[in-house]
């Protein structure tokens, strides 16, 4: 049964009203692969810019079994406790979904779930981390018009998607747990240096000591680190999403940072550094997805790796190859290559 | 004055003999804009190929003022001291050099630069970073060729360079020095975790204690970081270029990393991988460029961008616009677009 389409103002004043239902439908076109559907949604989309912008946007990222899902519920309440609107999106590209454990958003997030200042998205299902990074960055656009002014965008930790995350958010928060043996074993180089914060959850019980400890190792590490480029010192704190402890000074940290960076202007500094490392992404990420889909080069990538890897052509002169072919492409065909 | 240009046969004859001279003009080959000289280059390159890969190739980086020329020239000493051939490249874009400070490679190691088992080679001094990387990665083909089993690529650790030296050697050394205050401002976050060894330089005199206590800092923070792909701890040691202490203790350091990633077969997975890596990003590099180039993107892009930044337009529908007047352009002219 499909749905009857509405206008693009529709839409707009709906979620300019605060109205979840279409808003939930607008980001439904936004993650629709169907031209019609891609058409409006953009037109909603450029419709909604002018409402956008005021939020906080805060990346979560840590490895399953961090306790992201009960933090996520502990801090959001105690944001929609103090009148807030919370939107909690996630980024998720399905190459990545076997390593996570983002399963059933709604169900691990109970309480929040019931909760009406707050709207829970989970990760567009299908297709590429650019893909889903642009997917998120748009609904991020409709929420704000709709009023929410804190944004969570989650992602598991363990592939490609900290970094589009980081170039979504304004504050970067890596969750860890105590022991910092095997559980690191699926975090990424480089995340820690990304982090504006990193929390150490599950400090209760006997774990508490354990967590300080770590904790202060993390301070340590830290400051061996180069300064940030936003003035910002990042934070170690722990927590405890268990029993609510340590939950707050997270938050407090966060708009710290909010209204530091303000201060120094870094704040839109980065967001207008972000749009632009969008478009060129965009743009960068459909020319070679053009290249790699041609079905000459497609017919050719495997044997010129090959040549490569046995030593027999120079990994440029095989670039120069592939390239020669793809443009004689358009040559022949004289049109557009998509 | 123009000199004669050989046959690639007898540029190849005279590198697998060891010629330095032969091997410089091939050099100087690779580095030219000339077609002609292009063509000659990489015809000297897929020959070379075969005789190519047994050195040991280490990036070597650091802030300016970090001791690397004199870490270099002691080092290099001890190679050629006991009977080792040792390259000593560059990686220093022209837009990043000002930054830094290479100049006069030869100056600075002075001792290296008249030992006859030491080869130096300051960085191509123009382009862009793709083309400087390209350069050095071919001169270490040629290198290698010529005998060389150490390869040192230098680089000035302040840029984007860091990442194209660590994707052409096989082990990264970062270069410190004691206190980790104002001599870390230069250095890119990021680079700490990409090192598979960190020196505290300048460990001597009075400095003997502050280099220590920094290497036990560094050890620490390395030991929450997440394992490397290769199964290899990073080491931090200190020494001193002045009067030759902890030099020979990092070069068993890299020794042993290469005994223990050839035992593993990382060894010759990541270099497979380099070439892999190469091959793709030099194909993404020239259609970045053949798109930024092309005059109808060059009078839209300010605009476009602009309209991006004032909320006028999604960064997604701005990047299609852009892509859309690209592809057009194939269409009209049918033909190949440089």
């Amino acid at each position: 049964r499909k749905r009857k389409l509405l206008q693009a103002d529709e839409y707009v004043k709906g979620i300019l009203d605060g109205n979840i239902t279409l808003l939930s439908q607008a980001v439904t076109l936004i993650e629709s692969s169907n031209p019609e559907h891609q058409q409006l949604a953009q037109d909603i989309i450029i419709k909604c810019l002018p409402f956008a912008g005021n939020s906080t946007r805060l990346g979560i990222t840590g490895v399953p079994g961090a306790g992201k899902s009960t933090f996520i519920e502990a801090l959001g309440k105690q944001i929609t406790g103090n009148g807030g609107k919370l939107a909690v999106l996630a980024i998720d590209p399905s190459s990545e979904r076997s390593k996570g454990s983002i399963l059933g958003d709604k169900t691990r997030m109970e309480s929040l779930s019931s909760d009406p200042n707050a709207y829970i998205r989970p990760s567009p299902s299908a297709g590429s981390l650019g893909g889903v990074a642009r997917k998120t960055r748009e609904t991020i656009v409709l929420c704000e018009a709709a009023g929410f002014d804190t944004i969570f965008i989650e992602t598991v930790g363990v592939g490609q998607s900290e970094t589009a995350v980081h170039s979504m958010v304004d504050f970067f928060l890596l969750i860890q747990i105590a022991g910092a043996g095997d559980e690191l074993q699926g975090i990424k180089r480089g995340i820690i240096e990304m982090s504006d914060a990193i929390a150490i959850n599950k400090a209760d019980g006997t774990n508490v000591e354990k967590a300080n400890m770590a904790a202060s190792q993390f301070r340590n590490a830290l400051h061996l680190y180069p300064p940030t480029e936003s003035g910002w010192i990042p934070k170690v704190l722990t927590c405890s999403s268990l029993n609510g402890t340590g939950i707050i000074e997270i938050w407090d940290t966060v708009s710290d940072y909010v209204e530091q960076t303000r201060k120094n202007e870094f704040f839109s500094h980065r967001r207008r550094e972000q749009a632009k490392y969008w478009m060129y992404e965009s743009v960068n990420e459909t020319l070679r997805n053009d290249f790699y889909s041609n079905p000459e080069i497609k017919e050719r990538l495997n044997g010129m790796e090959k040549a490569v890897l046995n030593d027999e052509i120079s990994s440029f002169v095989a670039a120069r190859r592939l390239l020669d072919v793809y443009f004689k492409t358009f040559e022949s065909n004289g049109k557009k290559p998509e």
